[in-house]
């Protein structure tokens, strides 16, 4: 299992394209040099029963995170990293410098030490810093008034050309709780909910690489997908890949939870080559500073991590500020204690020396911190429930309430800031939840892990916590991190990111449904007619996972002629209702059959006709 | 993949019981020959952490669907079938007479067939029948105030000794939009429930193989396995192996769907072997008996089939009878049509014949055959949504009216019957299926497909639509049937059965939480319990699913020391959240630490005690 750390291979690295798919970029017009990165998926044509004529069906454009990974056009070298498409943008606000050299002691450590050559990242630059009394936060940006190019690059995106495609059929209302989204994003609309502070946009001034991408529940449900080594197993090499993978199949953005040694430098790959933002929980790596003894932790080594972290290009910090030494007493009764690493980390150090997390007490001179840089606070929830038994208890509330008030003190800074929630609840607390942090958090993005609905289910738990995560999408959750099958079990490998990113793809893209998300249902009807038709490539194709599809359908009905067939193994050729569906159509259309004339009685000669042709449209 | 049909092998079925658990049998007060199969789960000790005395956990009692087969004190013969346990009920209630042959015309055909004889079940029983003029539906017995071994049974059953059980903390409320579950379940009030038509209790006389379970929205939400083979898969030894399989999971029942040839033989060997109640939908074997020509079928055939498969066991019948010749246009506009199999049979039918539903126009003589077997309705939503583009439109719910007309005929012949709903349905418009359906059915039980809460995740259906049915078990819906990740792409293999099976169970358990079943919650407080102790074979076998958390958790610490280590493989000793949780209470504990004390400043020599034991506690 553990391998040596070195410099990825190429080779391990994901690129093929998915099936009938071309990768389009989408100018801007406020800003010509902004150009979205979109999926285009190409469908066959449609052959009419009837008259058998072929009837040609509109490509479909879906939200892409893959990156240039999956354009065959791009050339990508790990060890170059990606293209840095918003550097320029950054560098025109005239408000960043670039330093000389990294400002963390720890990494200017790392950087002399030769032993750590043979991984260290090739192209290493050096890092930019907002100039001496600049803010360089979209927040701040948002609030003077400027529509930057990340908001516009994200107004197109969130559209995904939407209006430009014909509907194929009603799409529902929707339920919105509150939201507000409205029939097409425009970029002064993604302006307006960050300077409100009910959308962030995730986007250090040191990841230039990362697509632009927004988090508020006015906007597409985005999901976050964990990764990183730990002090057991896996190598720079996996994680990297492991990055790549998960954006491949869906993560808007991913988190380095890396607990191992050479974390620095595993970091460093990750960043360079992710086109999604990077979030981390600083605590961990400052805890292997100290060895792994929480006592010895100091605010200083903290601020040290912070900076090191925040000149690699981290775009948000889950920090546990809220753990505050008088609510750890909270946690005695409960049934799974405290199950945040951070936050028992956090508990461990107020305990030890009786005094108040420094991470609370130093909290404004974090934010100055992260203005110069533009990382957001991702306030972590310390004392979230571990268990059912535990779900909406006084210690995870009143957390929540010391988070609130710190949402209040990064705002006055401006500095952008979201909120993290449980955990496990069981489905009819999960709104309280919801509901509780838009009024204490006065509607900061919500960003919630799963919640687990059962305990029961270890090996199932993507899928306890996939049912919790499109609830709480869909009552407001502005992202949901992912859960893979082994959960509470082991790390997840390749196949576990796999399973765990297509089920938070799916939760995700329900609660779009069901908020009534103007670009959610096109591609479920674009699926559901190719199902209709036996299109099966289609089928595949228009689907999150179009190779795991063709898999399973292949191992019943191999034979290629299966693929245009007009049943499936599932009925066989008498049973398909789908075909049956189609021939009574059929029969209807040609003998205009509608509620009037289906009321009269007697129609012998159609019946008869129908006996006739009716079951042989098909042939 | 096709083999030929033969009786199954003895060693192809799945026996072994779960691991730490015993068969446990829970007899009657009422009626002391009923005794009631429960599965006992056996727990370690938990070790105090500061004193390191042993203090033993008591074994927990859950549900068990699994039958006779992991008993191993049982003897199986699958070509002899289960023990007939509720015939001496029967019998003693005087009502009932063994017929000298089997009515059915088609069944007698089959019986005089030499070719067939290497197929059939050996032990052929002869046929019961009610009396003449008797009625022997458990709904006839409620009403007249007789309490029913069967009644008695599922009352002991749903409680699962809960009572007996400590709790170990709080269950929460719930939330049970108007459902009324008692803190105990008497025979009482499943008498009331079943009278009231408010509840099922499918059993048709000549299965008494069975174990009695209930369905309705105040007992446990219940699940259903499909299992039958099609014209192209499968052998008779694969699908009773499939029942067996599915019930050791967790199917509360299964549904017969055999649409090849041989569908009586298979049938019997089912039905025979199979703990659980067995429903069908006969008018698929209708259309077999007619080479599938939907045109050709009659209503004295259909009549036939029913007879048939009464006299053979079969507990409830899915019958399309509200697919009306004027509903049938409504769905030309439909992006999916009509995706019921029996719906667009009988659709079909109407049209080719211009004749209204031969399963509405008889009726009335369907109850009179229903009742002389105790046969439930399951009445078919023959035009339930194939599409979330198609949720809750005319035609579903003008169907879902004439439904409701017909339940209360079945009703007025004192039959048992619950309605069937979709299908795929946006997580919005969920509710408002359960809310129509126990207002026009007047809360008969509610049984759902899914719903599917999405379409563009063709490989994952079993997670969008367990997304739906833990929402809608939660609204009220007595049992849902599930869907396998093969869904719309082929047919399911045994670990495909597995994996819907539990993720059903799984759904149906997060709805009992969210309903505040008083069953519910205290297997959850258990794992969680055992979870954060550490005591990960507890927490393996408390799972619905033990041999799956085992084997991911030993893919990454297969060591046996792993499985008592007090940490895992995803954070390390160093990271460990519980491990420093626990250590943080016994700091607590030892320094009585409480939300006084903690605020009192200046503890030094406490956190000097701490800082030289804490991080040692497990040592």
């Amino acid at each position: 299992m553990k391998s040596k750390d070195t410099a990825p291979k190429k080779d391990v690295i994901s690129r093929q394209p998915f099936p009938n798919s071309k990768k389009i970029y989408v100018q801007g017009k406020l800003h010509p040099q902004v150009k979205v990165a979109m999926r285009e998926i190409n469908l066959s044509d449609t052959k009419d029963s009837l008259t058998g004529k072929l009837v040609p069906n509109e490509p479909v454009t879906v939200y892409d995170t893959s990156g240039p990974y999956t354009d065959p056009n791009q050339e990508i070298d790990v060890h170059k990293g990606l293209e840095r498409l918003k550097l320029p943008w950054i560098l025109e606000r005239g408000d960043v410098e670039q330093l000389d050299s990294f400002t963390s002691e720890f990494c200017n450590k790392r950087l002399n030490d030769s032993e750590l050559n043979h991984m260290r990242f090739a192209h290493l630059k050096k890092p930019f810093r907002a100039k001496k009394g600049k803010n360089v936060t979209q927040l701040h940006y948002a609030k003077k008034g400027i529509i930057t190019p990340e908001m516009e690059y994200i107004a197109i995106r969130e559209n995904q050309r939407i209006d430009e495609m014909t509907e194929i059929s009603q799409q529902h209302q929707g339920e919105s709780f509150g939201a507000a989204i409205p029939s097409k994003i425009t970029p002064e609309f993604v302006r307006e909910e960050v300077a409100r502070g009910r959308a962030v946009i995730p986007s250090n001034i040191n990841h230039p690489e990362a697509e632009p991408m927004i988090l508020g529940r006015n906007f597409l449900v985005k999901i976050n997908a964990n990764i990183g080594n730990s002090a057991t197993t896996s190598s720079i090499e996996e994680e990297v890949e492991k990055a790549v993978w998960a954006c491949r199949w869906g993560a808007d953005n991913i988190m380095d939870l890396s607990t191992g040694k050479n974390i620095h430098e595993t970091r460093e790959w990750i960043i360079r080559n992710s086109p999604v933002p990077v979030g981390t929980v600083p605590i961990y790596q400052a805890l292997e500073k100290v060895n792994g003894v929480a006592e010895d932790l100091t605010w200083e080594l903290f601020k040290d991590t912070l900076i090191e972290q925040a000149e690699q290009g981290v775009d948000y910090f889950t920090l546990h500020a809220g753990v505050l030494l008088r609510y750890v007493p909270m946690t005695a009764k409960r049934v799974t204690g405290i199950v945040s690493r951070g936050g028992s980390i956090m508990a461990k150090w107020c305990l030890a020396h009786h005094k108040e997390n420094f991470i609370y007490t130093h909290f404004e001179e974090i934010c100055e911190v992260m203005k110069q840089y533009d990382v957001s606070f991702s306030l972590g929830d310390g004392l979230r429930p571990g268990s059912v038994a535990d779900a909406n208890d006084e210690a995870q509330f009143a957390e929540l309430e010391t988070l609130g008030e710190l949402t209040q003190i990064a705002r006055r800074h401006e500095v952008q800031c979201f909120i993290e929630g449980p955990g496990h609840v069981p489905m009819h607390m999960i709104k309280e939840n919801m509901d509780k942090q838009i009024e204490v958090c006065d509607e900061a993005p919500f960003y919630t892990l799963g919640p687990l609905t059962t305990d029961i289910a270890p090996g199932y738990d993507h899928i306890t916590s996939g049912i919790g995560a499109a609830m709480i999408g869909w009552y407001g959750c502005a992202m949901l991190c992912y859960v893979t099958p082994k959960e509470h079990l082991g790390l997840p490998n390749k196949e576990d990111v796999r399973t765990g990113v297509v089920t938070y793809k799916l939760a995700a893209h329900a609660a779009d449904l069901a908020k009534g998300h103007p670009g959610a249902q096109h591609r479920d009807n674009a699926l559901s007619k190719a199902r209709f038709e036996f299109r099966w490539e289609d089928q595949f194709n228009l689907g999150l996972d179009p190779e795991l599809a063709r898999e399973y359908h292949d191992e019943t009905l191999p034979a290629d002629g299966a693929k245009i067939a007009h049943f499936c193994s599932m009925c066989g050729p008498k049973f398909c209702s789908m075909k049956i569906s189609q021939e009574v159509r059929d029969f209807a259309a040609k003998n205009k059959v509608n509620e009037e004339t289906v009321v009269e009685m007697g129609m012998e000669e159609k019946s008869q006709e129908f006996r006739d042709k009716g079951s042989e449209v098909y042939l």
